[in-house]
């Protein structure tokens, strides 16, 4: 999964338009996936769902409901994003940002619009990270994702039911809504990936693998990535709720500040799994560390029983002309050879009680961290 | 110990409604205790302590007393929540933080109430957080834990005591006493990793074992869900004792000023322990590596030691014909089996002078970091 | 390449000036390239473009033309330089700051122009870092650049091409347009840097080798460099967008807008590419570390397995004379060659359980991280 | 001397009061020393010292000198200290802040004094840090600390010799005085720390030990301790030399401008020496794994000599019948046995030459980091 | 070098007044060289220059021409300083910041002159920072340094030689030269440091020494020691450059705003150097980690030949009774020997091809990081 995430964070940062390309261009990417348009206008008593209007329906629906959302999945076809732009007099500027799926999360406010970039992450079998933009005019909400399959649905079950308070509200609170469900939608990513953390902690204090370096090195890559996307989204939902903007009331800031608590919160977890990731590769370093130690002491172990034994064993290996006075007389003692065994008994008792001083036997053998 | 924390700490974030749904939606866990409810009511001369009262009986409460306490322990019933929600006019959205106990601390002031969110720390046989909300309105102070057991009975018996000066003060003074409570319940938790972190320092000077790094990781691991959520308890009682808030006079502000002084010295204290955490990491770390340049050293003494002289006897245990010249005619000299071992006691000798001269022998052992 | 960026970069600060001279003093360096002038001159429906013009040739131009270009590439004409600062009342301060190469990106309003300097990175067959130094006056823009060839030529193109609609706009458009090609031409080098990082994490997983960390240590250096510049220049695209600086119009500061976007992109870039390297350094000496115990549990290995053997083979390599009693009767049993066989494959045995009891073989071998 | 101080620093948490109780409360430690109180009272011509004044002849002595320095250390006796607070009207918080001595620096002010809270270090056998907390009233100084034995010999001199200017001064240079004579207290502390660490430094240069890191420990847990207290009591200065605070005139913020100045070089000092001391095991590790090195050397010089050797010998140790044909032929040539010093010379000098090329031989023996 | 310097920066903290004395006190080093006074005056076409001036001369001086430059070199004259301090009513805590050589650089504001102090840097066979001192007052400027020997004599040139701009500018702006001067100075120390920093990178990449982390070492002190007075003298020139101060015109403070370009560039400088030297140490730990490896392969690789060898020909110097049964028919067998050669060139191969597989051997040795 990581790896994906972090090539596709990658990936992002590839331009379409050349280093002093004219600004404002709308290039669109060919591999880009052809957009699905969707549109929901609803008021009071009202609720129309429908799928790829014509732009004549869409200035139709905008009469007659107090609030349109209108969902492009799929930057792949230039012409339309740039009839969408005239439509709505979009800025060209924001209209570049939208195909450039590779900004940082921004508010801009234009003459007829806010334009917010936020950072949408799925977990389907793997984690996706992919640009959504939003505008919020006068009545409207046109929102930009890069491929079908969002985060949106929670929000439009609670339009398709009657009950809902969404209803009552106005194009902001919609927004909001939007908004909400794109941050909140990092918590069970983020619930995940802490979980992955926790086995991990567990696996290098119980049996440590060289492999798992390598997946808290992962893991730290995709809580980069994260961070690095949720610092600014932070700042843009503290800017909702602070500053005066056109087309957002008291009422609806409110609600962004419960965003902005939400964003803190992410960021806070974000924090605490960075230095805990950090922490875990100091445990890991100590684990390796620890079992070269105990490596180390097998083999000292070994040689240091065995070496003076095979020296002692090589003395009555000479071949002296033992006829000779002085010349190895001890193999001509009957019983030696029983002697020997005893002093290389004796020398092995030595040994065990010095590595038994030094504190390598006699306690259980630790091996790892357990 | 650490371990439940920390696992606490995790499970917090774990929320109970998913991504995008409507906000200000109360629902209960359903593992949470049901709650006890329990209400004090005092003024300069009464004192009145009950417990499950009605709404009824509370705003007849709230009609003879100046100050009124509800306390609610358990928060596994949601309606109770949303009629003391109805009853004291609560916001939708502070109604929501109250059960969803994963929030950082935070002062948020609505129209009727002041909210405040602090998470409270108690030590019986293990560390346990959990989230406190307090509200503070005109004349009661309400208060939501997690379970039954809490730090507030120094404060109960100040109440009931005649003696105290908290009777004759108002509903804001309350709320003063009860989070300051909860944040002076956090030196003892702090002293007592304090006296962890001693013995573990003790450890590794003395003794250092594997398992040593592991708890301190678990401290420090401790020592940051602390900071996280002190930080903003901080920032909460600043605020209390600088802004000019509703409910709070110049007099109670004067005590919020000594709130927000113990904060900063609990904050003081978690860096210190953090950085001692980090120093301790390193002094492992250097008693590891030192335990594996002495068990080395062993090693290496023995195998020049040994090497050599095996090499020696391994010469003289060749099998040449003797009777043939030039072919080890030393086997056949008197005496030269004495010589051989003169031979190893000069090389065994020069080894150990070179080790003396390294600096190996000769002072006395030093193993670990004694 | 990384050699040469980084040389290039400790160059800069070679400062052609003794400390203590006279401030304003323009010394060329006798070593740089003589300079080539090129200008360009257009307006609604004009265009026209020279090569190495004469000052009065210049000012008959910004007499016909609502903007005019004047590039210098190439500083070692210190005379010429002198003759243009006089010819636009440039400040001798910022003219000094021309020939000194070595400068910050900064943004400094003179009385007649807007000084802007900015690091301009080229990626032939190697990255390059020169300065360049911008002027902003009343219908002119004039660069200076270290040597010829550079990244304007889109922007050339897009004057040259009549459809553009940078003819319509004021000279300060133009200086937007040059200073985006110049910060823009930093994602081509970041990719470029961000792929090598790519390689190496893949080479540090599967096969890591001594030389990585002197390729990591490069990248981090270039990325030291860059950083060093992106920082000011970021500062001096937000001055452009935020201050009402003379020349510069509600228009174009939008535009600025775009280009201090980009520079908060780049930044984060490179902070992200700046913490991976820092976390390939760790994955690469915990994969040293890694190959190390991997090292010793071979010698480990061989040396446990064979002392024994050895030991045992030498005892019976020993000569005391079988003929008297207790001494190595064993040697005249028959058989007893199978024995010792015997004795030597269940020690053997014995000591490959003790292995795979330890965890070091048994399951795959697990060379490096993989 | 550092456990002293750390061990101090850490008790100095220990608080008297337990959470939730009553603020204001003054109870005094059973163990704190009982108190003697000192009073110097003076003018321009007068000048009156006594011990152990009534309460009486305290207010006595305000009405006839313009200024009274009231001096208690030891703060054994709740009821004293009680006392003193309603003669000079104190705050009940400020009153348990100066037994509860925990606290950090700080300033404070109330209606008719300002208090000061800072630590006083005293290098007598051993590092001491206690709290001396300072009322500046009308007057009058008043200061308590822990223990008999102080800083403030010097201003007591500079009172009785009646050349001092102090003699024309108010009230408030004096407090300047005895804060600054605490201040300045700090900087031979900090000179026998850098003492420390210059020696420790020579020492890992030169002959490192495995206790070195533990002294380095030590040194900065103390400076840990030094500037958790130095940063607020900056603050404090600064804030004295800024703001208008009643009591101190224009004069006397200047002379607080000075211990300012002087905290932010203890400051400076204070950071230099962590990180020198953080640079400081940087090379203490780097200094053991180069001993490790050196150890592997040595080992591997042996190993590698010896096992060929040994192999060599080993094989014309080999009881082959050299009767038959093809079996160890050699044993049976005249000065075969010569011939094999020969190729086990050859097989050493190969080996040396190996070890030359390496860099492992043939310079001077590096042992550390000479 | 290094030791020099950081030796002279430590002690440039000892205090020559003890703690509490009474401030302003002017106490001369008795070690400190005498003073050595000249004096340049000079206006538009004037200029005189004398060494050792009377008080009176200085006063006719300042009569008699517009600016008037007094410079001291040496503090150990405590009366002439007082005396000078007479003459242009200097304050006496500025006086003794004067002979207190161990100021941060800092700017102050007094009556009639503003007091700059800052460090100045000189290389000759060794670097020397010492403290420089200037007041500059209404037509005078007066320095102070500790020695003879200065940065100044550009300045001097520039005074002496007419054509120079100095002689129509005011006091300020020679104290702007001055200043200029010094902070001009430290960018030849920094390319000394600069490319010592390179050489030690080359080596570490060539051929690490022991030796090479301690001069990284050194370095990074005086890194640490130049960065420690340089933030605040950036802060000296930022006011001076930003601030209505009194004697300084718009005209000069534009100068002062290069001085202030100068410091933020040094400090750069600084700053990268600094994240060098920690790279660069990292990049020598991995060095000696992969040394380390490199030998323990040398020795497994020895060992893992070796071992099995002298195993096998152990086992043939068995001497069992070949005339039993079952007892090392082997040796009996003809050319076993060669049989047994054989073996054992199958077992060597075995290994080889086992390295090999392992990537120890078959490529080319790389030894370090080349």
């Amino acid at each position: 999964m990581s790896r994906r995430l972090s090539r596709a964070a990658r990936r992002e940062f590839k331009r379409r338009t050349p280093p002093g390309a004219s600004p404002g261009l709308v290039v669109a990417d060919p591999t880009a996936p052809p957009p699905q348009v969707s549109v929901m206008a609803y008021g009071q008593n009202t609720l129309v769902e429908e799928a790829n209007p014509t732009l004549a329906r869409i200035a139709e629906l905008q009469k007659a409901h107090p609030v349109v959302w209108i969902h492009v999945a799929g930057l792949g076809d230039a012409k339309l994003i740039r009839d969408l732009g005239e439509h709505f007099h979009l800025h060209p500027l924001a209209l570049e940002d939208v195909v450039h799926v590779h900004q940082r999360p921004k508010l801009e406010p234009y003459a007829e619009q806010l334009f917010i970039v936020a950072r949408m992450v799925t977990l389907a079998d793997a984690i996706r990270s992919e640009q959504m933009a939003l505008f919020l005019g006068e009545g409207y909400v046109l929102t930009f994702v890069e491929d079908p399959g969002d985060v949106f649905d929670p929000v439009r079950q609670r339009i398709r039911s009657a009950s809902g308070k969404i209803h009552a509200r106005p194009a902001a609170y919609l927004s909001y809504a939007l908004l909400d469900a794109v941050i909140d939608a990092h918590f069970p990513v983020l619930e995940e990936l802490g979980e992955r953390l926790e086995v991990l902690e567990d696996m290098i204090v119980l049996q440590p693998e060289p492999t798992t370096i390598a997946k808290i090195h992962d893991i730290k890559r995709e809580m980069r990535v994260m961070r690095r996307e949720m610092w600014p989204l932070r700042e843009v939902c503290g800017r909702l709720s602070r500053e005066q903007l056109d087309g957002i009331d008291d009422d609806v800031r409110l609600f962004y500040r419960d965003c902005y608590d939400h964003t803190v919160q992410i960021i806070d977890l974000i924090e605490t799994y960075r230095e805990l990731g950090a922490d875990l590769t100091d445990l890991f370093l100590s684990s390796q560390s620890n079992r070269l130690n105990e490596i180390m002491k097998v083999l000292t172990f070994i040689a240091t029983l065995f070496m003076p034994l095979s020296f002692i064993v090589g003395i009555y290996g000479m071949n002296f002309n033992t006829e000779l006075p002085g010349n190895m007389p001890e193999l001509n003692i009957p019983y030696a050879y029983v002697g020997v065994w005893v002093v290389m008994i004796v020398v092995t008792l030595s040994m065990l009680w010095f590595f038994y001083r030094q504190g390598w036997i006699g306690r259980k053998a630790r091996i790892g961290l357990k």
